[in-house]
């Protein structure tokens, strides 16, 4: 059992490609459910999620983010925003939460990739533009996913070299 | 089979009671490789792992980070450090590397806590010194790990007032 529960880390590959089937509103609770149940610093939860199934909107996002033309395919987009007045550890928390929710799109057979947005100044601005994200919230990412019209084998990426043991 | 794979992304608590019973090279091996299987933008991978074993630096870590008692009992400390030359996205992709160690933690039924490091000037410091950490290197956290002597019940935070659906 373990190796099956670890074989889900290890599954998470950022998927690109997608069919049309929605995602279904049990499996978007799921991942948020996921997302949410990383920890925080001080426990503070600086996190929120923009959940977007608007095909239009997630056009919009395609069209802007210079990595995001699989938008165009995804049937969902959730941009993980943080709330930086909150906690000095917001990119982290809000960073962990993305991976939680990755791995557990994973564990659902759902498909989807990572798309930076913080720190680049223009990619904030339409990300905040586009899903009307207030000033003084800072979106971190967007999570394209879909249902998986590509497969990827597990694998990690280990590299001894960026192993030290005892110390540096 | 899917629930299960998903119960493990709940059932990481933050676990700061540990047995004295060392964790296996076996599970350190795991653990690294899970870390390692994380996405980082443009797959540049900026991430480094201290991995600690030793009781006199385990309990030097204790003594100098304010919230790091436990590592006294802790058996295995990894600090997770990145390489902020290699890219903007290094803290968010050290952090979602951690988050997978963690997951990979609570599958492997061993106990761990997320210390936070940066970007407090001053844990930085003690951390670069009795790691021997370069310079050039940012320690991010420090993570205290081993086998629990407490349990906590799975569980999501998840808070409805935190999603936004079709935009803010």
């Amino acid at each position: 059992m373990t190796n099956e529960l670890l074989q889900t880390i290890f599954s998470r590959r950022s998927i690109r490609k997608y069919t049309t089937e929605p995602v279904s509103k049990a499996d978007i609770q799921t991942l948020l459910e996921a997302a949410m149940a990383a920890p925080s610093a001080s426990n503070i939860k600086p996190w929120h999620f923009v959940v977007v199934t608007e095909r239009e909107t997630l056009d919009a996002l395609a069209d802007a983010h210079p990595h995001g033309k699989m938008l165009s395919q995804a049937t969902l987009c959730i941009a993980v925003c943080g709330d930086p007045d909150l906690s000095r550890y917001w990119e982290q928390d809000c960073s962990a939460a993305t991976e939680n929710l990755l791995v557990a799109a994973a564990a659902l057979n759902l498909g989807a990739v990572w798309l930076g947005v913080h720190p680049r100044d223009d990619r904030i601005d339409f990300t905040r533009r586009i899903l009307g994200i207030p000033e003084t919230i800072a979106p971190l990412n967007l999570i394209s996913i879909g249902h998986p019209a590509e497969e990827k084998e597990p694998r990690t990426q280990y590299d001894e070299a960026r192993v030290h043991r005892g110390g540096w």
